[in-house]
């Protein structure tokens, strides 16, 4: 923690948190927004619970000696009506500038500053969409060289979203993960699911009918029972079919919602950013290439890099 | 039960049990097809279980006596695999002789004939469709005089059937009741529903939104949490703006099966014909209403009908 005048790109200057549902990543960063150290725990919002946010944020600060007087961002669903401090939502389009300016100080009542970066809202002719924390993550690989083109984040709530400039057009959401586990867990369609590895042919197939858009998904979700029902899909294929059928439709209205992206590139499609090193990701991957659009991913702690460049924005840590 | 040689066609000639997932509906049958008498009860085969199903029936016939001897035709979700026996599927399209030349024929332990009424299949171009029961109701409503058109069943797994000249062309399943049922109790969707009556201004918002079909289901699922999140929908009409949302993705959906069903009648949208008395068969006829297609209702005991139509096509009853 000692950084002699020699290595000033080494000392602390900022503390980055995302603070999700299931999780949370805390980052030290330093002059230049390298990433000095990382904490991650499953201390998300709804381990922790109303009361103790304080708690846990004091236990993780204290693993970093010699941090006092930092500046600390935060964002992800800790500003949400279930988080610590609820923050209103910056409408779309937007760039770190706007967040910067957005920003929510809260001191804690142990005498520690905290900033937390609001979530977002898109206005669309179908309805509004939200997010929080999805948006520190693009900023960050806009700022790492990414600054244009589809983003998708793969999870619980899928988000798509398209950028220009190094900043946010708008964004949608999709619930496709939300969904894969309540029908597999909740409705009839889990009873003929078999447990196995990971059947690529079972998924292939199940992203091309979603990718197919013949029917609507209410209908096609029957044939996650129908073929196996009739011998024509294994039983440990069935949980990766769903999966595919799902991701497949994702696929299909996400591309659907932009087809400038592929006019941008010299006639040939532009990447889609895919941010995630998870399982989830490489399935989206493998979709995302059945449905002939080439995908790059982002690189890791893009967060930590929102972060840095929000606060940079702010004035929080010099230029 | 004792008729005279003046009343022949209230003497019981055959007893039709509709017997399904979470119900059993029993009619006694004259010989024309009248329904003498009926037992509703709530023995639906996952109440009842594998080894229960000779009891039940036993209990059941017991409450008309002098009807030894007389046909019983079975249907529904008790010829399925987790039935009491197990029927293969009839193949689309199909009528009441075909059904009658495949019925399954099972003596019980205590030495009575049943007949199962099998289940169909139909093969779409986008995968197999398959149903047990519906078929039934189906064949009786056309012997009542809906000999063609659009039937839809609500449901757990809502059901579209087309017929023409009293025949079922083929079908398709929507699971939009148990996909309704799955995000209310399982997923963020939830969250945000508050108690209250029926919400008619909420309902027709979702349906709208469904017939729209701007985006994918996926995305617009998004809106029943955004909405209310955003302050533009009341808590006690959340529920009801999913439910609408459903259904109308599903009418915009089995409404593009069948383009020519708007041919069939002058000029004028033939009437789509909505089986089942429920509160949510209600539901369906406003939101057809929305999306300018006419709906008529079957009559009830359609099934029965339907019962004993195939039994006189097998030459189980007299013509």
């Amino acid at each position: 923690m000692n950084s002699g005048a020699s290595e000033p790109a080494h000392e602390p200057a900022l503390i980055g948190i995302d603070w999700g549902t299931s999780s949370l990543r805390a980052y030290l960063l330093g002059r230049r927004g390298d990433v000095l150290d990382r904490i991650v725990s499953s201390d998300g919002i709804l381990q922790v619970g109303r009361d103790g946010f304080e708690a846990v944020f004091d236990a993780l600060v204290r693993q970093w000696p010699g941090i006092a007087g930092l500046p600390v961002l935060a964002s992800g669903m800790i500003t949400s009506r279930s988080g610590w401090v609820e923050t209103p939502y910056l409408a779309a389009p937007l760039g770190a500038d706007e967040l910067a300016r957005a920003l929510v100080a809260y001191r804690t009542a142990g005498g520690t500053d905290l900033h937390f970066v609001t979530g977002m809202t898109s206005e669309h002719d179908v309805g509004p969409d939200v997010m929080r924390g999805e948006e520190t993550q693009v900023i960050g690989a806009c700022a790492q060289g990414a600054s244009g083109g589809v983003f998708v984040l793969p999870g619980t709530h899928s988000k798509w979203v398209r950028v220009s400039g190094g900043r946010i057009l708008d964004h949608a959401t999709f619930m496709t993960g939300e969904l894969f586990a309540a029908l597999r867990g909740h409705t009839i369609l889990g009873a003929l699911i078999e447990p196995g590895p990971f059947d690529a042919d079972g998924f292939a197939r199940g992203v091309d009918a979603g990718l197919a858009q013949r029917s609507s998904l209410l209908h096609d979700l029957f044939h996650v029972r129908t073929l196996p029902l009739l011998g024509r899909l294994g039983g440990t294929a069935v949980a990766d079919y769903l999966s595919g059928l799902l991701i497949g439709t994702e696929i299909a209205a996400g591309a659907a919602r932009d087809p400038r992206a592929d006019d941008t590139n010299g006639g040939h499609p532009r990447p889609v950013t895919l941010v995630g090193r998870s399982d989830l990701a490489d399935r989206y991957e493998i979709a995302f290439g059945r449905a002939g659009l080439p995908t790059r991913r982002a690189p890791e702690d893009i967060v930590a890099t929102g972060h840095f460049t929000i606060a940079r924005a702010a004035g929080l840590v010099p230029r």
